[in-house]
């Protein structure tokens, strides 16, 4: 009876483990994905401008056009967006930044206060609520965060540095969205506001955000660019922008090859094209701006009044800094820059799964090594980095070649394919690399050591 | 030299090992926190309604006002709203429902096609862009999904049944806010729509997400009551409400004693006190709605023309669910149905940081005890579910006594006080567990069991 029993225990737990395990891995055939399929005649309409990445993004079901110059993500843009938080949510723990959010409708009043309210112009989306209370739809949070830190009162010393930071949805009324998530109405952005003791202490903090902003982006891995920048209607005394360099770029830089400076064209004149530093004629390349750093000094505490208790007790302004990243632009321009033809390229920490196993098809010669797909899954899975990244094509009365293509398309870095091979003695995996542009038939030993191998190597 | 090389690389772990630990505990020094002081004889204004999770997380420092029905979410806050999204995030993964996000802009146009553009009333926030397009400022998105699922075409029966959902930002222009998030003008939602082949399934979808719900619900652990709901504006065959019953709620539910059945009095006239069951008479209780299902049919697809094609190619048109959750009003509603006097008490598994370790004072006979603070931290921290969970309040130029009393407060739910007693031979550490309301002088060996001992017991 007693063995009986343990025996029971045993295939109900394997039963418990193989139940998980097919609840556990994502499949193909329940992604919603909705690809759109274009005539080979099709011709796009004047009107439209667009992007390789945006037409990549909508064709392979990651973005879809809802209205000029808004978009939807779906699911595997949604899981892109969410991983792109998760690393700037870290490099902002790193510097001791703290997340909060703030209403996206921000009272009228303090943008007449600062000036905003007119000198934005009509990329300023207003709207009065029922009470006739005019609100603006904040394309940016300067006036409602230190209007909401003068507030609180009093504020001693103490508790400076303090950096807050959100990353949420802003909308400005572009008179021309063009370029998909590169240029739209609604877009993801994170803001992140320091407020100092003094200059002194906020150009430190200044330096300590770049640096952080700097990891951002190297974790990303797409080339970038950081330039001297134009304060703009956001002001300040100095700032920085980030670029990724792209022809479809639409700021003009200027690189000096021999001391390295860089410059937004926008701060020169139009005849100055040799380097202020060293002398030598200035390179010129275009760039997508994806990240941009304001020293703002007293620019929005002093209209607003935010002031800290200083150590004699006396009120004294707050040294502030905003610094910003477009969220949703970054995914957008760094598939703009590794993508080419009809296939998308993820930096390989952002790819919304980083492996696709695709099983063979049913009825044919290989279906029997079926049974190597979730094992795969599995093992692969268990690669710390790995968990949750793997997803199965299991429409299995697809072609393999069919499902390959769709998996480059949508740029998954890694493919393997459970096909012929895995029917052999000793079973081997095809493995298609994306990013080296390389492919190896592989034992499952060896397919472990190649991922994990790979984890170690890239950025995460 | 092969030993001191060892040394060096084993002070060199040991130094990189404290490093990283005093770099990942967090401290309430650091914490973004401003209390409000409120001095005794204050009175409040006698337009302001409020509630007792808004006056507690306001004073606490976790939320803000911002304007008049919207708030800002303080760190604390937002750490609430992140654990409260990652437990619905899993329990839709569970159903197979994927994220995505939609522009909170939605086209006026569908909005009229459907009726609501009239029927919501001064409710709905309207803006036009510069191109007098007019929009809506979403309070929710059926028009909005509908429209986008019609687009895809053709759409095979293949692809159904399909689960999508969204945890964003929703405006709503409330005549008159009130009880802080429980009814505010800018809320986080979840909000999750399913399309179906027929009637039947749409029947069987829908009592598998109340399911989800009905665990989302077990898991946050605060008691709840699910009533036969109210159709409302957003229409349908059927609808059922999640409540938190609360003196505060707005809404009258009708309890059966005997045989169970619950209902919103709204469906009921007025005169109807008894068990349509039954015949038993029926009691009254307050409910906060915290969450609601609707069984949908066609009222949206019919007017959006959202079809499938069936199995003879002919387009039919989709049977819809649609699924809220309030989740800015869930975090308030549990902690108004928690919370008793001037101290919070959050649900276990939304506490911003379930243990607060309160260091020695400096200058005090104890204050030797410190050295134990980050060592207890890093132990617990150890614990698999209460990783990143532990804050130290490490303000050593306040007395134990006003940080016992400030982290009461906050409601952490387990304070633990380095105290004179952790300077005994045998330390022993002051548990002051805020659920149980129990305090005991434990050894660190002790504390761990207690801690493990209750994540346990406790739903995560």
């Amino acid at each position: 009876m007693r063995g009986i029993h343990a025996r029971t225990m045993l295939l109900s737990r394997v039963y418990r483990h193989f139940f998980c395990f097919r609840m556990h891995h994502h499949r193909v055939s329940q992604l919603f994905q909705p690809l759109t399929v274009i005539p080979k005649d099709a011709t796009l309409k004047k009107e439209e401008t667009t992007s390789l990445s945006q037409k990549l993004m909508v064709n392979c079901g990651i973005l879809s056009s809802r209205s000029n110059g808004m978009y939807a993500f779906l699911p595997l843009g949604q899981r892109a967006l969410t991983k792109l938080t998760k690393v700037i949510d870290e490099e902002m723990a790193s510097v001791n930044a703290q997340r909060l959010s703030l209403p996206l409708l921000t009272p009228g009043q303090l943008w007449k206060i600062t000036g905003r309210w007119e000198s934005t112009g009509q990329e300023l989306l207003k709207v009065k609520d029922r009470h006739e209370k005019d609100y603006v739809l904040s394309p940016t949070h300067e006036e409602a965060i230190v209007n909401f830190i003068a507030d609180i009162y009093p504020f001693s010393h103490r508790h400076l540095p303090l950096r807050l930071y959100q990353i949420t949805s802003k909308i400005r009324d572009e008179m021309k969205p063009r370029f998909g998530l590169l240029r739209c109405k609604e877009f993801l952005m994170k803001d992140l506001y320091t407020f100092d003791v003094s200059e002194e202490a906020a150009v430190s903090t200044y330096m300590e955000i770049c640096k952080a902003y700097d990891r951002v982006f190297q974790r990303i891995g797409v080339p970038f660019i950081k330039v001297e920048g134009d304060c703009g209607n956001i002001g300040g005394s100095f700032s920085h922008e980030y670029h990724y360099p792209a022809a479809i770029g639409e700021d003009t830089l200027l690189l000096c090859q021999k001391c390295g400076t860089a410059t937004n064209a926008e701060l020169l004149s139009d005849s100055s094209h040799t380097c202020s530093g060293c002398g030598e004629h200035l390179t010129k390349t275009m760039g997508i701006e994806v990240g941009h750093t304001f020293c703002l000094g007293t620019k929005y505490s002093k209209p607003l009044n935010c002031c800290y208790q200083n150590e004699k007790g006396k009120p004294s302004l707050m040294q502030m800094g905003c610094y910003g990243l477009g969220v949703s632009r970054i995914l957008a321009a760094a598939v703009e820059v590794l993508s080419q033809g009809e296939q998308i390229r993820w930096p390989w920490i952002l790819a919304p799964y980083k492996v696709c196993i695709i099983s063979p098809k049913k009825g044919s010669k290989e279906a029997k090594a079926v049974s190597w797909v979730d094992h795969l899954a599995q093992v692969i899975s268990n690669i710390p980095s790995l968990q949750d990244d793997v997803i199965i094509d299991d429409r299995e009365t697809l072609t393999i070649g069919k499902r390959v293509l769709e998996a480059k398309k949508t740029g998954y870095p890694i493919i393997i394919v459970v096909g012929k091979k895995a029917c052999e003695l000793v079973p081997l995996f095809e493995v298609i690399d994306m990013i080296k542009e390389s492919t190896e038939n592989l034992t499952q030993r060896q397919v472990l050591e190649y991922l994990r191998e790979y984890v170690k190597h890239c950025s995460t």
